[in-house]
């Protein structure tokens, strides 16, 4: 033939630009919705979502993408059609086939009506969230079911329809696998669970007083600027459920909640999205509009927030440097509580019932509730109005608490409300791929715990973006993993993590 | 013929709402771009608005449009096909066509090289004014002046390339007509200066105090408040130049500059603003997406925000209510000065070097200065090196001041960074049409200034509302004027309520 493998490969790459550009509008649409826009917009909001979304869809699906990643990749056998591309470029088309598959698979009417309920949804989420009234988003919620199972419908599944859900977040990832792996999970986390709160039944807590949320935020920078952002690149705002868009790797934009009560939340929570947002920042920048420069997973992108969040985020080291600093800004307020006990404090672990707010050795437990869940409710044997009440017997199984109000039970969650069905298990899996990498991290730095306690964090963000970001989509999640620690995915990574460090930690 | 000439219109109605969607779109990019975009993201930012500008002429521009349009107004003729629509149908129908034809002028890949080319001419506006650096900024201002010269010669024009920009801004006024009525206006206002500034030479000043910027935020709000913004509906936010953003009656985005030396320019950069504002909140939400909900025109908006800033914002029975509040919010600050006093300070008249600062009297000429330059850059009589020379000229002889720098000089306004040629007669236009309104509005509330001393200024929003603003584009400004002034626009209107104003004010 005579093209010109590489210019076709531009034209592609350029179509495709165009729609990520016009996702990333979408993105912030989202995050304004989520910051700053005025509460009686949101109908409008709404109706400008689904124009967009739409946008996107249409041009992703149009027979000009169509065409241009014909000529790279068959569409209908994945057959490569020049031989002279390289591995990356080959990798990228069979990702842009994968995402052309599944977009057109989905009507564009589908598509519409999906973002224009979930917007609502999410909006009603929000008011029955502050009014405690389940009953009020019930409808929203069925809707959402009914929706997701027609999209399983559209999108196809040889057993389960919540494989075809999984595989849009954790690609190669299946139900039963997932059953099986969440089982054996479930039993070892809650006996180690039972035994850690019997070793260390209680930690010291906060004095009742006041941590100013603007000296909260000069601390967050602090942390963030050591982490390697600069400022010409990101933001950190505040918003209800605290969250990571990033629009572009020069415009990252994370959401913080800080209550004037406790500083650790905002912390944690910051530590989480920067996780996200380093990864978001690495992303290689000419490749911006191609898969290789989009994340491999949602499992693999919450591997870098809990990475940081509680691997580095919780560890002495981390806390040997900043802890002196917390108590620069804070000096009254801590004054009584000396840098061990403040380690006990952040890392005690106590079965509770807000999953953002939950220790890490409980944590994968009320995901494992939330895919126990929302299989059923897609299987329907289980039916909305239930909710509240399985919601209870499962607390009260696994972690032994009960929730007094549906706002800090099954209404705590945003994913719901916007139609994220089959996110959930990409939160307890993140945990199994992070404990993972950081063996091979540790591996690699052996002397991590004296630069930390420096204050060092460069040499870790420099790490993850080597192995991990500025990959890409370039491997599949299980190709990662093995490329970095030789193995596949195993959960005794995890256990193992976490009995380590917990019979580290000496009794007070 | 069979049609249903209603459901033809809400075709057509519906087409046009995409378009707006996706306008509304692109202004909450450019909001923010001027508030909360990391910096290092500017390119990427160009690059999204250059994407859904492209995508907004497509769809204003696209076959199905033309046909939905045509169906109802004859394009080339502008008859229309229905007798059986309402007269604001009509009105709408012609105002379509109008845009429509100014839009199919423009070449997609234009109005694409303008919206990239103008984003950064923006950012490198910014950078050279902060820099003092006019030389940086020159190239893009050529840049600017040339894509104009080119889009004068798209759209076409009678007698003067001007006449063709005048038109986007100012429907129906012309380059010969505006020399002629600046050119009396320079005259009646440089004697009028000269007048005041004798018999008023010097006012009081602030003490060297500090007003935080948090506390002036709480008063501007106070201010909306009684204007009738509702918490639901806008927005306050800071940007280096203020301005408002309507991207939806419900969706009202307002900037100031607040300064922690001086609470005044906030305060009737605010006032201006939320004039714009309070038009855009009224504009009838139903009628969302077709001219009916679209201003007049600049000038029309313009004497909104002019009306609330200087007519009302800058009168005795204003401050006689919102003084002592200001002085509750600052007490120890403005505790030596009284309301006499202050209201000399707000209506102090000298000639200055900021546009946006500058007194009432004196702003028309600044405007004027503005349009001489603009229309001697577009004709080439002048070139864009010789602009810090020629500005430094006629600020002397209008104003006898120079300034120092160009920041302060010819950098001071972003407005030809953006390529907004032919928008600043309508700043000078709104003050003409304000107090042309005034004049009609003072005849239907003979006692509205007891009612502005009492803190009431709901009954003047209730006015501009009934009399303008629901309008939307149904009438022409001299349509309008004419149905609430019973007059066409003349002069005389704004210097004779320059006149009695400033002989109102009794010599210290």
């Amino acid at each position: 033939m005579a093209k010109d493998p590489q210019a076709l490969y531009e034209k592609l790459h350029s179509l495709s630009l165009a729609s990520t550009t016009l996702h990333s509008i979408e993105s912030l649409l989202h995050w304004d919705q989520s910051t700053y826009l005025p509460k009686g917009a949101i109908g409008f909001r709404a109706r400008q979502i689904e124009e967009i979304s739409h946008l996107i869809h249409k041009q992703h699906t149009s027979p000009s993408f169509r065409k241009a990643l014909n000529a790279l990749i068959d569409i209908e056998t994945g057959e490569i059609v020049y031989d002279s591309l390289d591995k990356r470029q080959i990798a990228a088309l069979q990702r842009w086939r994968k995402d052309y598959l599944h977009a057109t698979k989905l009507p564009a009417s589908f598509i519409r009506k999906f973002a224009s309920d979930s917007s609502h949804s999410t909006h009603a989420w929000t008011l029955s969230k502050e009014k405690n009234d389940y009953k009020s988003f019930a409808p929203h919620l069925q809707k959402m079911i009914d929706l997701n199972r027609k999209k399983a419908d559209y999108l196809g599944y040889k057993e389960h329809p919540y494989d075809a859900l999984l595989d849009l977040y954790e690609p190669d990832i299946f139900t039963a696998q997932l059953t099986q792996l969440f089982g054996h999970l479930k039993i070892e986390l809650t006996s180690l669970v039972k035994e850690i709160v019997q070793k260390f039944p209680s930690a010291q807590g906060w004095k009742e007083c006041e941590f100013p949320k603007d000296k909260q935020h000069i601390f967050l920078k602090t942390i963030l600027g050591r982490m390697g952002f600069s400022e010409d690149t990101f933001r950190l705002d505040e918003s209800a459920h605290p969250f990571c868009s990033g629009l572009h790797p020069k415009d990252v934009r994370m959401t913080t909640h800080t209550y004037s009560h406790d500083p650790l939340n905002a912390i944690f929570s910051t530590l989480h999205e920067a996780g996200h947002g380093l990864y978001d920042m690495h992303l290689p920048e000419e490749h911006f509009g191609s898969p290789l420069a989009e994340a491999i997973s949602f499992g693999i992108h919450e591997s870098q927030s809990r990475f940081w969040e509680t691997i580095i985020g919780q560890s002495l080291p981390f806390w040997t440097h900043f802890y002196p600093v917390l108590q620069e800004h804070f000096p009254l307020e801590l004054k009584d509580i000396s840098l061990p006990q403040f380690y006990r404090i952040v890392n005690h672990v106590k079965p509770s019932l807000i999953r953002i707010e939950s220790d890490e050795v409980t944590y994968c437990l009320h995901n494992i509730i939330r895919f126990e869940i929302e299989k059923a409710l897609l299987e329907g044997k289980m039916k909305v109005k239930e909710l509240p009440e399985v919601w209870e017997e499962k607390m009260r199984a696994y972690l032994g608490v009960v929730p007094r109000t549906d706002a800090e039970g099954c209404l705590q969650d945003i994913h719901w409300s916007l139609g994220y069905f089959g996110y959930f298990p990409s939160y307890a899996l993140g945990n199994l791929y992070a404990a993972q990498l950081f063996g091979a991290f540790k591996k690699s730095h052996p002397n991590w715990q004296d630069n930390v306690s420096k204050g060092d964090l460069f040499f870790i963000k420099e790490w993850l973006k080597e192995n991990v970001h500025k990959h890409g989509r370039e491997f599949t999640s299980a190709e990662l993993l093995e490329r970095i620690t030789n193995s596949p995915l195993k959960e005794t990574n995890y256990i193992n993590y976490l009995k380590e460090k917990y019979n580290g930690i000496s009794k007070a």
